[in-house]
């Protein structure tokens, strides 16, 4: 079966499944779906204009700490980015348009890496163009389709899809009509799919 | 080593931890400390006067799913108790007390299943002076030391406790100086207590 992998540039434990699906799931005969949506304006919809680990300091610093472990059991590399949430719209933009041709999974992991190992800023069109050019596209080409109304739109109706499924963080798993919230869903939603 | 298992009647992830954690303790040699507290206070002082679950329907809908789901998953009775979240410091007060004997983990488990498997209202004093002759336990002395000054301050303490280590959520984690928050990282808590 198919498993679609709804996730944030700017979300942390988004990092921990995009490192880890595509083999996951091979591993169980499961296809992935990879669906780039934004956090952004289902916060604002419910009254927060930042990452509630930022609004609730304590639930942050939990939050890193969790981070270096769970990156530490899955043999994932981190560092705490300066600029946290990252402002995701142009990356997701780019991930969408990849979705449509095939490079959406290889685009997407090489933006996690360079947010959170390489601690560049992902809202910077230059960090962008290179991973671009890296996978041999047009980093002009790409990075102007951001701009196109059919790209805006199509990634603001993914967006509203998300919520349309009930989704309110990041990551999510869809299986069917079973939604699966958070990294530490990431098995039962594969098993699902495998079933 | 040891673990501390902080939690709050109230909490539908805690009661998936409370059914699961002696058993699972007991195989890696690791002792249980139980550790009631409220979550009430925490949440009033971030400014929240209900739970997050009823604040924002959504999440609070796709938790009720998932509990269904992980309790299959562990095969743990569950039925959506009709009041939620429970007024739960009476109870939390005689866990209290309990913990200073030795019949906290017992009084503790049967009030969760009170709660999630038999539907019942856990601020009923009935229903806890039920589950205290059960044990064979004084129903009215233990219930009438819920009043009492000390026991009410030394459940506050205990609450005061958690915000000092840095909780906000339950169920959590203590072992040494490393807090796990939630259900899902009881393995990893476990696992760090065995090391």
């Amino acid at each position: 079966m198919k498993i679609e992998f709804w996730y944030e540039f700017a979300s942390t434990y988004s990092y921990l499944s995009a490192m880890r699906i595509d083999v996951a799931a091979a591993e169980q005969g499961v296809e992935v779906i990879w669906k780039p949506f934004l956090l952004g304006p289902i916060f604002n919809s419910q009254g927060w204009n930042d990452s509630n680990f930022n609004i609730y300091p304590v639930k942050g610093d939990y939050m890193w700490r969790d981070m270096v472990r769970q990156c530490q059991k899955y043999g994932l590399e981190f560092n705490q980015p300066k600029i946290f949430p990252a402002h995701s719209v142009t990356a997701a933009r780019l991930a969408w348009l990849g979705a449509k041709e095939n490079w959406c999974p290889q685009f997407s992991t090489k933006v996690y890496e360079a947010q959170f190992v390489a601690g560049k800023d992902i809202s910077d069109v230059q960090v962008l163009g290179d991973i671009l050019t890296e996978l041999e596209l047009s980093a002009d080409d790409y990075l102007a389709r951001t701009q196109d109304p059919k790209t805006k739109t199509g990634l603001r109706s993914q967006t509203d899809e998300a919520v349309a499924k009930g989704m309110f963080g990041a990551p999510s798993f869809i299986v069917g009509e079973e939604l699966f919230w958070g990294d530490d869903r990431l098995a039962d939603a594969l098993a699902a799919a495998s079933f």
